[in-house]
């Protein structure tokens, strides 16, 4: 029997941050589809929509008027999942029925006056006042007691359940902190008491050194498709330096990850030349008071298209109910988003 | 301040299956929707389609020819995520980079040779057919060394990726037990432990005392929106009896499936006339030879659908990166689903 190859055979890879499993499928792109085909909207929006919620200077639902913001802008999202005064409390009963209070506050943040553009297409600096309002937003709600855990994310693209295509990002900042980062933080912890290093940093060494799932590198950030990816294209941007949370990074150090976000989101578009859906968001330390030396904060991209533009994988069926599944390597992945142009499709056209 | 009242406050609830939380936000349906729409393909199927992979006669991508089958049929899927000669082994670089082989058998079950059907739109006793063949699958795999979990599911619609409509469900068996049902084993085992009953028959008996959450009771069988719910319409299939698998169904146990699984499947199609998307699966005791009284066998269904026929949930963002959140309480949607017809509208045009 042949050697087993994880290029080559299904097998499982492991996730040390959230101490899980994914199955990957190598054999399995062959299979045919007949299944639904996305649409594609790839309509030319102009800069400025007058019925976008957005947009500078209109009036949104609840009737306030955004002002004539020049580059990004922050509010309270009109629909928060999470609201800043709800009573707190919670329910019990027996073991089986447990219920508690969850408080939070929800942001939306436009990343540019510009209703046309995203931000493989918007220049480094304009990218770098996004980050920086990222970073301002995060220290603010770091001084709020009530929250433990903010959540930066952006969802981009209507396959990813955008609602509006002016770009724009979000923050969810709740009072508890929430399974995911959660499971990162245990897994890090550990890592860290044993080894007295981010679990993270030891990580980036090893990709370092085989460099097969490298995308970019710049001085102080590398990107790259982890090893344990479960979306088709994963990607995580991750600091060179341990750092705990986004607001220790140096000016050098936000300039260069404004470049690492550009980066991979051009050679995103570039795959199938189109607009590239996915959801991104940043995991970081907990703003529950602690130090938290086991964090390496890190930005993650999932992005659900597979085969084309029209194509993505579905996490369905045996995804939900049993086991992530993937059925192209990491591996391979990398290999296809080195090998695209890194000037933005649209340039050329 | 009001007192906390998870029908009206944002709230976490807590899964005791698989010890994980849920975000629940009861006021978030106000929100205005200008995202994706779903196609909604309501075309009437012919009852055999000459282009079908699976109706009864015709000519497979393999080149394999279906029988003339009467009721069921189950076949190796030519395009399995999972293969049976997959060679041992297991890569191992450090602590974070871990790889091991999987192998298994990944069968297609075809429900009924009418491709024009849906369970609800089944017979009883075609759908009781349905049940033997899990049951007699599930058998012969159990039989199978080097089988460690059976995991049954139907994924139906094209919203759920599903890739042909004739009805169909598929069964993926590997060699190591998979994330979900890892997750649920170790929790049922360790209430099991503590209270010599199973967690699932004391949760039932907890919802049939409140009844806020059953949708539908027969002599055997429960369906009910579970309290810690993440999808709009989630909802479980249980059996009032504690078995850690299917084969443990006697006659009238399987006859009450059948009816179960046909209730529940016409109020969803009722709820906004449509065939109503979801993936559903059965989560029951791992084939690795032990007993596994600790399990209490029950069948999940993931629907996506929301507002309505067009506009779904998305899980993105915040619930990918964070935490799973839903937009409705599970007593509103147990409520919703109580007050529909129990005919199926179809039989009504
Ligand atoms: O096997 P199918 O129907 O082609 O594929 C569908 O179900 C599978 C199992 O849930 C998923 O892995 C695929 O993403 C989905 O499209
Ligand atoms: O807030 P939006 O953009 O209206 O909504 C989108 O993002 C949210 C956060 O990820 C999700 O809960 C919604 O399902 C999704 O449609």
């Amino acid at each position: 029997m042949a050697n087993f190859s994880f290029e080559e055979h299904p097998h499982r890879r492991y996730n040390p941050l959230t101490d899980s499993w994914v199955l990957v499928s190598p054999h399995r792109t062959k299979r045919p589809w007949q299944g639904q085909v996305e649409k594609v909207i790839e309509e030319k929006r102009p800069e400025y929509d007058p019925t976008c919620y957005l947009c500078a200077g209109n009036v949104r639902s609840n009737g306030e008027v955004n002002p004539d913001y020049q580059d990004v802008y922050a509010f309270t999202n009109d629909f928060s999942a999470l609201l800043a005064d709800t009573p707190q409390g919670s329910f019990q009963s027996g073991e089986l029925f447990r219920a508690e209070s969850e408080s939070g506050i929800c942001k939306v943040i436009c990343f540019s006056p510009r209703h046309d553009l995203t931000i493989p297409e918007m220049e480094e600096s304009a990218i770098r006042k996004v980050v920086d309002k990222w970073v301002a937003e995060y220290q603010e709600l770091d001084a709020n007691p009530d929250i433990s855990y903010v959540q930066i994310f952006e969802n981009k693209g209507f396959v990813m359940g955008c609602s509006n295509p002016h770009p724009h990002g979000q923050i969810w900042a709740s009072s508890s902190v929430p399974e995911e980062p959660a499971k990162k933080q245990a897994n890090q912890l550990k890592y860290f008491q044993k080894h007295n290093r981010t679990l993270i940093s030891d990580y980036l060494q090893g990709e370092l050194s085989q460099k097969v799932r490298v995308l970019f590198e710049n001085d102080h950030f590398v990107v790259l498709i982890p090893f344990w990816a479960v979306w088709p294209y994963e990607a995580m941007i991750i600091p060179r330096r341990a750092m705990a949370r986004i607001t220790e990074m140096t000016e050098a150090e936000r300039d260069a990850f404004a470049n690492a976000y550009k980066h991979l989101t051009t050679i995103y578009d570039n795959l199938f030349e189109v607009s590239f859906p996915y959801s991104a968001g940043i995991h970081q330390a907990p703003t529950d008071g602690e130090s938290h030396e086991e964090w390496h904060w890190h930005m993650v991209f999932l992005p659900p298209l597979l085969r084309s533009a029209s194509v993505k994988k579905f996490m369905v069926g045996y995804e939900m109910l049993a086991n992530p599944q993937r059925d192209i390597t990491a591996e391979q992945a990398a290999q296809k988003l080195r090998d695209l142009p890194t000037v933005h499709y649209k340039e050329n056209i």
